[in-house]
């Protein structure tokens, strides 16, 4: 978090923006089919629409695809505006084909049906096939670009078919062994065949026992099999065991960040979306509806607070100072029990802990803000003496009494804000939820209310009033 | 976070328990080399130490060395302490590079010792290399499995290397061409080798403009580099630009999920450790340390909010149903401005914004917040007008004049949390740090003075008192 990188790699950069101010076009469009794709599509990024339209127009279609899928959606989607159908088609026809879906899933409804017929029969049917799966499955997270080999191939027969069917814009390790049918059978690593004697049979070397997906299986799930077992890619398999796509590594870091973010925002009392806007990308009402049912109904449940409150009118008038505690009280109850409930939340999703280790889980916790409870208790008993000793008490009790109380009383609540933190999303995981919806502010409200009650039970049984 | 991923490959956990319970040890064994080493590593866990010594030795050393990589770090520790140095030395110089350094950082000083005289010269000097690096650096988290060619090598006798230094163990796809003295000159993938002619030059297929990480780049920025760029591995070079290993897509996934803990547990008031300790295996004096700074610090912030209270006493006795909403004032506002806060940190960390748009993200949560505080000050008004109408006030006031002028205090507090919140961590940014450390405790602390601060005011300019 603490880089902006926006600058990895500022050399590249530096050297086409330099080329294109000296005007070397010839350089210029050598070092685009040269250069990794992400920093020309960055350098291109920056360049009015026509500009970008000449240089595409000099690179072979192979690289126009390459770097047109590096692109922003939104430049994608400005150059679908620019240019005329025909252009875009056969710059569209050259993407990879997750991303191409993703793009043709941005269009309107019109715009798709005018764009279709300028496709290629296998480009229109790979479009629309990947576009129809749901886009949080394996089916809306694959690509097609995959190279497929039969069994009974020798491995230099196995190589000669990938000469053949790969473009050289993939990224080829795997090599997939299906029957007639597309049936996958197994796989083989490129490796594999460069190693073995080139007459050596694809079945000899052939994987039978590999790790895939299921084109419905959602994508989370996919990435962690694509992370435990650490793939490069993973093959999708349909209800007929067919291969119909492949997940990549790539794919894998990108669900793992939006699963991430969907975690931090559960965390934060915000509801997570179903699609993944980016933040600016997002209208403010779409920011307050994710926002806004956490934060009434907590607002609604803080009204017990008040209430206690209420109730206890009588000793507060008495004892202000027990006012004066109260917000600490409330906040440091709030904090003890986030950060106990973050803690169990990230080591449950993590796989570090399970739900059935709870008393163990709780037992730690106790200890650990046990440890805690006395440094507040210190700190509170300090702060009473410094700041408080002029405050009036009603006759017959000494400030030395009253900060004791105090400080036991804050000590109780974080013990128990802590267990209840670390508690409460192990009861949610154990009743089959999400533990992440015990979200931070759900916590923070419960223990203002425990807080309230043992600040309130202890000061009127130990200063005798009610 | 849905998911558990415990059970992802059931079927071949079931397989293995049923050829062990049977006794069909030679069909076991057969498995072990068939399956992912991720599910045997897996099954062999749950066995005692002496059947599981019983199946390595059974196997040959190459798949000994990828399965025992994938024990988890406890078995291996354990396994090093139950068998003779000698057989733990066989195992050992066939594991993965990269794991067999983190495993040998785990020994202590004389244990390390004690194992030396027992290993290869090759693997006892790759071990203490790596162990050189600092664990969160290039160096520290790349392995030195790679292969390499010349870059006037034909395709053909580049692939004869391959096929002669290449283990099978390792995931070979990027070759590094590299000249006597291993400067890197640029990489060739395994498929270019292969979709070539056998007799061109390595030279006329080389990829010069490689992104390469520098062995004391931070592991944070190596992984952002495989993210951006999509790699499966980037290559690490040492000052000299010698090839001195590889941090495979594998290990980004490790850092970002490492990563992202850090963020949401700074997020949350807890300091990151420098080590990447589970949480059982962490101690809870450590669990303590890393907690106690915050906490301690935000209580003792959390006093101006008592002060505060007392400040403004009189009004409170008079009109004692201003401390009644008081607590939901500060819970609403902290929470406002905690969701504000996580929200543009997480965009700043995903690069969907940076700081010097601002005043425009301001801005944004400005009109998020006020749709927010029309819906919290209208729960404020009802809930008041269906609890407090009995409450008591002053003569002169009404009960709806007091439920106005609360309703708009919190409308107030909602969007000035949400503007502090969000503005916050933009500063810090803006400064060079991390804008994480404006912790969500951080933000419920701050508002939870200026909410006071804005209903109090608020409260005793228009009730006429002071």
């Amino acid at each position: 978090m603490e880089e902006n990188n926006e600058n990895q790699e500022p050399e590249n950069q530096d050297l086409l923006q330099d080329l294109s101010e000296k005007g070397k076009t010839a350089e210029l469009v050598e070092m685009f089919e040269e250069l990794p794709t992400m920093d020309v599509a960055e350098f291109m990024e920056e360049r009015p629409i026509e500009e970008i339209l000449q240089y595409l127009k000099k690179l072979d279609p192979e690289d126009q695809g390459r770097i047109f899928s590096d692109f922003s959606i939104d430049l994608q989607l400005k150059f679908f505006h620019s240019v005329d159908r025909r252009t875009f088609a056969s710059v569209f026809g050259q993407m990879f084909s997750d991303i191409r879906a993703d793009l043709y899933q941005e269009l309107t409804k019109e715009e798709q049906i005018e764009l279709l017929p300028y496709l290629d029969k296998k480009v229109r049917e790979d479009v629309i096939i990947l576009s129809a799966y749901p886009p949080e499955t394996a089916g809306g997270t694959m690509t097609t670009d995959f190279a497929t080999i039969f069994a009974d191939m020798t491995a230099s027969e196995a190589l000669a078919k990938i000469r053949k069917d790969a473009p050289s814009k993939d990224m080829i390790y795997y090599i997939y062994v299906v029957d007639h049918s597309m049936v996958m059978k197994g796989l083989v690593t490129l490796k594999d065949l460069v190693m073995h004697d080139p007459k050596d049979k694809v079945l000899e070397m052939l994987n039978e026992f590999f790790v895939y997906a299921e084109v419905n299986e959602d994508r989370e799930s996919v990435a962690q099999k694509i992370e435990k077992y650490d793939l490069v890619a993973i093959p999708v398999l349909n209800s007929l065991n067919q291969l119909v796509g492949i997940v990549s590594h790539e794919e894998a870091i990108d669900i793992i960040q939006k699963e991430n973010t969907e975690d931090i925002e559960k965390l934060m009392g915000i509801m997570p979306s179903a699609n993944d806007e980016e933040y600016m990308a997002t209208s403010s009402f779409h920011h307050f509806k994710k926002r806004v049912v956490w934060l009434v109904s907590l607002a609604a449940i803080g009204i017990i607070s008040g209430m206690i409150i209420n109730e206890y009118q009588g000793v507060l008038e008495q004892f202000i100072i027990l006012a004066m505690y109260m917000p600490m009280m409330a906040a440091t109850g709030g904090n003890t029990g986030a950060q106990a409930a973050t803690v169990v939340i990230r080591a449950l999703s993590l796989g570090e802990i399970n739900d059935e280790e709870w008393l163990k889980i709780v037992y730690k916790e106790m200890k650990i803000s046990l440890m805690l409870s006395l440094c507040v208790a210190l700190l509170t008993y300090l702060k009473i003496a410094f700041l408080s000793f002029h405050s009036m008490l009603p006759s017959g009790f000494s400030m030395e009494y009253v900060a004791i109380i105090i400080s036991v009383a804050i000590a109780v609540q974080v013990v128990s804000s802590a267990v209840i933190g670390a508690a409460l999303p192990l009861v949610v995981r154990r009743l089959g939820g999400d533990p992440a919806v015990v979200a931070s502010p759900a916590i923070t409200t419960i223990v203002d209310i425990t807080g309230l009650l043992i600040y309130f039970t202890i000061a009127s049984h130990t200063l005798g009033i009610s």
